[in-house]
């Protein structure tokens, strides 16, 4: 349901919040997405734990949903009409996030657009890997996501 | 601060709800802790995705706070006081829950209590595996995450 009428960003951030309560109560909202990156991006407070640092399921949430939005993005740009769904991930939590953060997704090394597109558009469905991270103020990651998702055509 | 004065199940569920707000916001309960195996439950409704099932971000979270707690419940019940982090994990979504669920979290093959708690008293931190799942009503796991915890003495 998520892809039918995506125009624009707005479109998809707006239906993120319409059709995942989770990600209202985390209070996610898009900040770029271009050149094949999308960034979310979600403020500390709502996200926090006992420790006072953003609790390690909302990094994870908030870097699965990056990932995810990413491919949903693409095949809305394709005109593809399919559901995606994350099959495997690993997560590392490298160092503590104190502030309001963001997570960033992009296609995993080794994979492409085009060979996705054409996988789908030869079975009706396709697998691709993404590489998400939610980085520190001097560059360096803080949580990192590799994850494996699939992309099902509609019947 | 979540180990201190944890006497009950019912202290930790509190805890648990008190300092971190997205467990509310999954409406997170404690079902069972005996054996050394912690049940954490969550109702489908405020985890539920864009397809109408169980959102991985909910399922991932439910996970890693049950194998969390395990260690916290533990620890207590050892009477140290630590923080306890996750430092990574591997999540495998096999089948889509559309249903109330419960994540288990036990001891990963080959860990021990009892290795943990002389490393922790050696070293003034240990790290350990634990083992959690999200099962189907036939028994078949539905979704599994495999994740090691580091848990530090408070100075």
């Amino acid at each position: 349901m998520m892809q039918a009428g995506i125009e624009t960003t707005t479109d998809f951030e707006r239906s993120l919040l319409a059709d995942i309560p989770l990600t209202r109560a985390m209070q996610l909202s898009l900040r770029t997405y271009r050149d094949d990156e999308l960034v979310l991006a979600a403020p500390l407070a709502p996200n926090v734990n006992d420790k006072g640092c953003a609790f390690g399921g909302s990094l994870g949430s908030l870097l699965t949903l990056a990932g995810w939005g990413l491919i949903v993005l693409q095949l809305s740009a394709l005109g593809r009409d399919c559901d995606v769904y994350v099959q495997d991930s690993s997560v590392r939590y490298l160092a503590p996030v104190w502030t309001d953060f963001v997570a960033r997704a992009r296609l995993a090394e080794g994979e492409t657009w085009a060979a996705f597109a054409d996988t789908l558009a030869g079975r009706g469905r396709a697998r691709l890997r993404v590489a998400c991270a939610v980085t520190l103020a001097d560059g360096s990651d803080a949580c990192s996501l590799n994850a494996r998702f699939v992309a099902i055509e509609k019947k």
